[in-house]
């Protein structure tokens, strides 16, 4: 029995240097022909926002959460070191020296590679975040549809 | 051969927003029919920690980690923008809104569903916290405990 | 059929205590027997590095990551209650007093026990370390060896 490999990873983290650790890993995993899942919850549903402003309705508490939340992958600061956004510019300064990629760049990646990125309902409910608000590859889905993968997985991280 | 599924979650996480995830994960799985089980180490702990004041004997220093950790789950604070207290109080108010469950609902659920709940005796002992202290249906075990489990199991985390 | 059951665990984090945890589970899964693997990338190299100063060449950005970051796991600081560095002085002060192992002689017993400490060659790029600052037991190894590993493993944490 060849049954295909599979990574579900669960990024709950709205870090920069975390959102890059599991979108490398998801490439990777990717790469090695397994069936590869992001689900994106609370903090981490950030790396899937447009960075542009969407006018959409909401609820002034769910306005004041995206007021502060970062608007997309590149806005997102880091879980070390972060020196009031030194840290980041360091970091991508550095990278771009190695030639390593960006995390809108492993973003894009895994679209080609079609890994699934998916937005968990609940928190987007939570934090009024809207469909149209995220990129447009995104699939939603709730913990079931989570469990139901990762039950069969090889590889589940919590990051 | 039909053998029960498992989910084995570490919660290390002294964070509001982190410890509903787990359990979030948790009560899916239970509802899913997995064997369940959360093991709650360093400051984890904190979500099972009962709210009143227990009188137990302690050392200074655990006295002090005892006064500084907050005593139950819905005195953790937020691991992202908890703005001095702001942020908790902000989700809790959408939560409310949303109809979506608190995390000592989450608690109760979980012990409903005869999630294990368990907590590592090694970090009891280390930040000075007594059974009398905890919950009434938790169990203490230690490390081996928790691999015994995670080696047979099918989604294992650590939040 | 009886294969040998394996842990991999990736270190991401720069913290004392996710550090512990991580290397606690590492040597209890191969005191049963586990092939383990702690795989270290971004802070969690930290833990690798020798405490004493080793002259490498390296570039301005490099150099200041190198000069800012913890040398070495007894230079780590907490995830939580940090208070200036206080916390570490409580936790280590209630460690000795319970005869609980520190972070440097549990990487130690690691060593002792042939756990495989893994350092992530793209990482160590990015932040400027050189193999020459890492203890001597180390392997280099990428994002690839992470997953060859992982995805026929019984337990696969990222803390």
């Amino acid at each position: 029995m060849t049954t295909q490999k599979s990574t579900n990873i669960i990024l709950f983290s709205g870090d920069y240097d975390k959102a890059m650790a599991a979108y490398i890993i998801a490439n990777g995993a990717a790469a090695y022909d397994h069936k590869v899942t992001i689900f994106h919850t609370f903090w981490g549903l950030n790396a899937l926002r447009k960075d542009e402003h969407v006018a959409v309705k909401k609820g002034f508490l769910e306005k004041m959460f995206s007021k502060m939340m970062p608007r997309g992958a590149d806005q997102m600061t880091l879980s070390k070191m972060n020196m009031a956004g030194m840290g980041p510019k360091m970091i991508k300064k550095v990278m771009k020296k190695h030639n390593a990629l960006s995390l809108p760049q492993l973003i894009e990646m895994a679209q080609d590679q079609e890994i699934h990125l998916v937005a968990c309902t609940m928190t987007m409910d939570l934090l009024g975040l809207k469909k149209e608000e995220l990129l447009d590859t995104v699939e939603l889905a709730g913990v079931a549809a989570y469990l139901a993968g990762a039950e069969e997985g090889n590889v589940n991280l919590f990051i």
